[in-house]
């Protein structure tokens, strides 16, 4: 495997902007065998990513670069490259030929400061840009193959895979060649990362060569399973594929999934909403939502799938005791007995919103998200799901109700809740999946 | 102003979790006069946090690490320290002292891993935990502050507070003390990046000695100004204003406020949200939302804020046509004859969630996310709001409807959707707040 290191230029990113463009590139870059082992983030300083990029070309067979390619002032990655380097930098018309198009195709020709993004180090090849103007560029030295990409995340992610991926592969040194990294996420709710950590020392993935990791969120605890290693040249076909990082990942995943596959709602890039959305889908499902303390939170997640208005009919958020009543029909004097954080409340709400809304599923969410309101009986974190569903006529009315204490921030307990509500919908899916 | 340099400690941080700390560090070094010029992550490999400490420590004034002092095998960071430094680790009661007494108090002690937290490099400073487990340290090493700090946001948060900060202060070399880099934030909604950007090269601001940034994202252009500079030993009370970098960015807040203030929504840390919700507890107005293509986004964001059923009373997310009719009165015919994503529909929206929640103003929103559902004449990002307000019985009813045309992912026009929605409930009540 190489080693690979991310420089990230912008000094907005020192201050003020998370700098999201390093995940996917060392998930593109460890499909192509090079191992990020180092990420940086410099300002718009000449200086300073000429220091960042001398230290990482020492240590790394792969260097890429992210940012300043603009034309402005500030943006300095070209001549950093080109100063570390000792190159010298010269206008390649290849290198904006792109841009010069598009402006032409709206009676247009580039300013002289769009004119700087055909300036190159020499030696250096362009790295075409697909979706912006920026061109990227990429040259070797010293045995490091070095990358420039823009900022802009859809332009780096294009480029990458476009223009970079191909040079790399190309560039791979005899002792990683043909090495790769694969990762395989399995996302989980309901069981805490320690029990995890537990019971999956019993499933032996350390024992298969793999690398085991658990992160937690507010929703749930995430298993990365990341192998490393190539295809074997052997004769045998049985070591062939047991020296297959790819394989050996597959078996992982069955085992782990034997052991706590209950718990596992999705993998990969998948999230609870798209894996619900799409049982909902595949089977002419309805739903309606009624959520209180999670404010739209369930209504928002389940619609950021794209076609969710297939099944999903319309979603209540009755803040008040009034719109319970009005719209799902919770009788006051229910809510003035038991409080409308409440077992019965959050059941009267799931059967209300369904027949309100004459769907096949009501799904209803009632708690205290805090941070005041709590109190000894009922203290903040306190929640409570309920389902009610009905699919047919003359198919039995069935309901559901499950009771939660989550700790954490107002917006920690409102991203719980919407978890637990979708994930008590997932299990009713799977269960009444089969008949 | 002295040299900084945060170091994240975390393979997780290397291949799918961002890194966050950093952000809140800079602004609190910043503070304390420290400007963050580099910030790096590694993985947990002592090896390679050696590397980056040392060549970390020989270009800065202070050095923050974050990360891998927890109690498993995997976290290095005090033992990297001490080898970068040459410092053996070293069992200091008093780092333990915290937890040992919480766990006394549970009846249980430390387990040999839980007290490997207790080591810590000879000659370091225990900087106490006060919400986790995890001690911390810093200590002076070749004229370099290095300081290491828990991965857990919170704990690094409140520690860096608590305990480093005085630290650094103490510290502070003599060519830095007393200058502070100062920030100020004002978030805008409405004006492009670049309409931003001409209008404010006029106010003055480079002239002022102050740095300008513009940051877009769905929610608007944030406009970052940075002093930097000491208070003036001049006797001369306005000479000492003049130098004083909190003096000179309230003077530049002004003139940006002059220039483009309709356009500024929130300040600081502040959000649409938390501003609309201000404003309607103060009056004692009530709220409630029809959406259709935000899905429950608005809801979700008025409801992040505590105490938001004060004003809050419901939320109807009405994906299906038959859910606009039921709830909000939309007439069908009207849904017929100009589509559910249409001027005439925004406005019966927000008349209607109003008359039927009897509160004082109703709020609407329907639109084309995408990415499919788009036609010629009603594209993709095609979004229109409605207001309709009447706050007493002999009030007369107000209605507003505004169309925008929003560009982006499903995603980011569900974000501006629901953006221009709150602004528009923004500009009325500023509006109607002086009667």
């Amino acid at each position: 495997v190489q080693r690979g290191e991310i420089i990230a230029v912008g000094s907005e990113l020192l201050e003020r902007r998370l700098e999201t463009n390093s995940l996917f590139l060392a998930d593109e870059l460890g499909a192509l065998g090079v191992e990020v082992r180092f990420k940086s983030v410099v300002g718009d300083d000449e200086a300073d990513i000429v220091a960042a990029l001398r230290t990482a070309s020492r240590r790394a067979d792969v260097v890429v670069l992210t940012g300043g390619l603009g034309p402005t002032a500030d943006d300095c990655t070209r001549q950093a490259v080109a100063r570390a380097t000792g190159k010298r930098l010269r206008r390649l018309p290849e290198a904006v030929e792109g841009m010069v198009r598009r402006l032409a195709a709206w009676g247009r020709t580039p300013t002289p400061a769009q004119f700087r993004q055909g300036l190159i180090p020499a030696g250096a090849d362009v790295l075409a840009n697909p979706v912006g103007s920026a061109p990227g560029f990429c040259l070797r030295w010293h045995g490091c193959l070095i990358a420039a990409l823009p900022g802009v995340p859809a332009e780096a992610e294009q480029m990458c895979i476009t223009a970079l991926a191909p040079k790399i592969l190309a560039y791979a040194p005899a002792h990683g060649r043909g090495e790769r990294i694969e990762r395989r996420l399995l996302h989980t709710f309901g069981i805490s990362e320690s029990d995890l950590d537990l019971r999956l020392k019993e499933v032996g993935i350390a024992e298969a060569g793999l690398r085991l990791g658990l992160q937690a969120s507010p929703l749930g605890v995430t298993i990365a399973l990341t192998a490393c290693g190539r295809r074997s040249h052997s004769i045998d076909p049985a070591r062939q594929r047991q020296a297959d990082p790819a394989h050996r990942l597959e078996l992982a995943v069955q085992l782990v999934k034997k052991e706590i596959g209950t718990y596992i709602y999705a993998a990969g890039n998948e999230t609870m909403e798209l894996v619900v959305g799409r049982q909902l889908a595949a089977r002419g499902l309805t739903l309606a939502v009624a959520e209180s303390c999670t404010g739209g939170l369930i209504g928002h997640r389940l619609t950021q799938i794209p076609g969710s208005s297939a099944y999903l009919d319309r979603v209540a958020v009755c803040y008040s005791n009034r719109a319970k009543r009005d719209w799902l029909g919770v009788p006051a004097p229910l809510i003035r007995r038991v409080g409308a954080v409440s077992a019965e409340v959050a059941t009267a709400m799931a059967g209300g919103i369904r027949r309100k809304s004459r769907v096949s599923i009501g799904l209803s969410v009632t708690g205290i998200a805090g941070p005041d309101g709590g109190t000894p009986q009922k203290p903040v974190g306190l929640v409570y799901v309920g389902l009610n569903a009905k699919s047919g006529r003359r198919s039995r009315e069935a309901s559901l109700t499950k009771e939660f204490r989550f700790h954490g921030t107002r917006e920690m307990i409102k991203l719980r809740a919407s978890q637990a509500a979708l994930n008590l919908l997932r299990q009713w899916l799977l269960k009444t999946g089969g008949s």
